[in-house]
């Protein structure tokens, strides 16, 4: 018989695939160029030009029996290296080849990363707002999510709340910075307080406490900064990386785990992966992908044009009387609703052809979410509309 | 904490594995062209160069945002509905897009089958001899693989012994023919007594019981023949294909999952593997191999290499006296060990530089496998050592 648990599941709509499809239907009609389409989180920058030359230097070099042929269960042990290499090079970590288990892009590192600390039953602490896919991704490995709520000041971290929740039960916590969808940068300050509280835990329940660090928008730091390193904070750090948005790679489904050296079970955690990647029936990314980021490791698409549209979007909507958080990378922005129900805000907002994610599902009712990954030219095109859109609710 | 399950699955070495590291080891030491490496299943034949070409094209044609952008959860819809109009065209069973969901080869496919017809603590059934990789992919989801012994006549199906095991409490069954180990291909007498069973019980438990058909060596069938397809012989059966083997595209983790139109729940199957896809943490193939294959369906790589080795193989053990049920196809055979214990047989020839695997980890203790994907001119050259070893035991 067909499993209920997943068949339950094909009822609950993800309220960002049909604001996408509305956005497909309406583009159909009047033009997609027309419709202001702020729904997805699909990188709109080009692939880096290296890594495209180098996917071709390898199609037209190497032997096809070689290029195509079995990874080794935790990834192609020369790309590990050079994945350990450059993030050494970078954090100061001492991390080896032992500490990287390639994996098909975050979901897939935060797959493992769950399996290896959790249990069914266990609980994983997040932070409001969050990334909705989190809970299908905690709630199918058996363990419980729960969500501490946001500091809306900043979208920085509530420690007061994360205090009280964080029990005897917690094995791991989850955070997200640069963050989807508030775009904002967890700060030294907020690292080093994490980590200070998550070692004192430790040493009250006696049992290690992981932190999961999901970095997919690493590289998208605005403002000539860039996002303090989770891992330098905090030895028990599983970093899930994915270079879906740093190359705008997302259907390449590349990224990595890399256990902190310091971890307790450092040395256990990759060969444990492996074992977890038979019952997922993972089996590495594709050889050909895993040698192309390999060699382009410092590649970074041009992140300038969601700067750009950063800047117009913030002034734009800080102008409009909104309360915004500035973001500090990503390609998102989550500003408070000028109305308490962002849902109704939001099909309000689609009579203007814009298209809003209301912010509930991410854990902020009262919130909505602009992803600005579009061309500059667009967004530019947008603002009358969303300024005369904002301007009803004065 | 590190969780126990996967942390006691470390100690657990794979027999072909260390197989693999010696015939690595003694390579470095006498060269790797002295040791006749019969172990692993990796493909020796190159990728077709039709495929290299649509890769190279592909990437300097497209652009790069298209080509390297998030693929639909169930694979990219074009792709699925080429994959099901070759199906369609080649066996007139009446797939649809709609039937197909593109997985991380074979073992993705089998990870998504298994979570779709089995909860935790449900039975599958499988015929020895078998990929014993198959434990961990099911043991993992919580349901329990059994093993009906083999016939060791022909490694035809036990049929006696199967209806014995088929209880209530199996809901599915899984075949795998082309076979690993055997090399045998599944006849239409089989299936079709196969299906006759399988549909008695249908009707005796009320409930449906699916075939999970496993065919990554579909295309390498010998002596001009074809292999005959499970889904046309029984209505509730779920296909899982890989290009791993056909297209020698192993580390590609292409393949797919192909829903019989007829299925119990057709409609639902799909959908149902978008959902479980966020708990593996799976979220498609890369979308340039996807792309790539939905191109080269009907390509196969040079597979008469495979089939001058078996015959060179089959020729020699047979004259040697043992025991060896001919291989219809794949790269495989699977003869009869001279002397009860396969595993002391095996350690016997390494003494020669011959690395055979032992099939007791296949479910047929007293035989071994041969993996023939390698050089012809290395086949040859392993001959007069294979009867030199082989005539000690007359």
């Amino acid at each position: 018989m067909l499993v209920q648990t997943y068949r339950d599941m094909l009822s609950a709509k993800s309220v960002i695939r049909s604001l996408a499809e509305f956005a497909s239907a309406r583009g159909a009609q009047i033009g997609y160029e027309n419709v202001f389409d702020y729904s997805l989180g699909n990188p709109s920058v080009p692939v880096p030009d290296a890594v495209t030359q180098t996917m071709i230097r390898l199609l037209q070099t190497k032997d096809s029996r070689t290029l195509h042929g079995y990874s080794p269960n935790p990834g192609i042990y020369s790309v590990r290296e050079a994945v350990a290499a450059s993030l050494k090079k970078r954090y100061g970590i001492p991390y080896r080849a032992d500490h990287i288990f390639m994996a098909s892009g975050a979901a897939g590192a935060l797959a493992h990363a769950f399996r290896l600390v959790t249990q069914p039953g266990d609980e994983i602490l997040t932070f409001a707002p969050f990334f909705p896919e989190y809970h299908p991704y905690v709630d199918l490995t058996g363990a419980v999510l729960k969500t501490v709520p946001p500091r809306f000041a900043d979208f920085q971290i509530n420690f007061e709340r994360f205090e009280e929740m964080l029990t005897d039960r917690v094995m791991a916590v989850l955070i997200n910075s640069p963050n989807n969808p508030s775009g904002v940068v967890y700060s030294e300050e907020t690292l080093a307080e994490l980590a200070r509280i998550l070692r004192e835990a430790q040493n009250r329940y006696s049992h290690p406490i992981y932190l999961i660090s999901d970095e997919p928008y690493r590289e998208i730091v605005f403002d000539g900064k860039s996002a303090p390193c989770a891992s330098k904070y905090y030895d028990n750090t599983i970093m899930c990386y994915s270079f879906s948005k740093s190359i705008s790679f997302p259907g390449e489904r590349i990224g990595y785990v890399a256990v902190n050296p310091a971890c307790e079970g450092a040395e256990l955690m990759v060969p444990m992966c492996v074992q977890i990647s038979r019952g997922t029936g993972h089996n590495c990314p594709a050889s050909l992908i895993q040698l192309t980021v390999a060699e382009n490791l410092e590649a970074v698409s041009d992140i300038s044009v969601y700067e750009t549209n950063r800047n117009l979007l913030y002034d734009c909507l800080t102008e409009a009387g909104l309360t915004v958080v500035r973001p500090g990378g990503t390609f998102y922005i989550f500003p408070k609703a000028p109305i308490p129900d962002a849902g109704e805000f939001s099909k309000l907002a689609l009579e203007h052809d814009l298209v809003l994610v209301p912010g509930d599902t991410f854990g902020a009712p009262g919130y909505f979410r602009m992803a600005y990954c579009i061309d500059t030219e667009k967004v530019e095109r947008s603002l009358p509309v969303l300024r005369r859109f904002l301007a009803q609710f004065h």
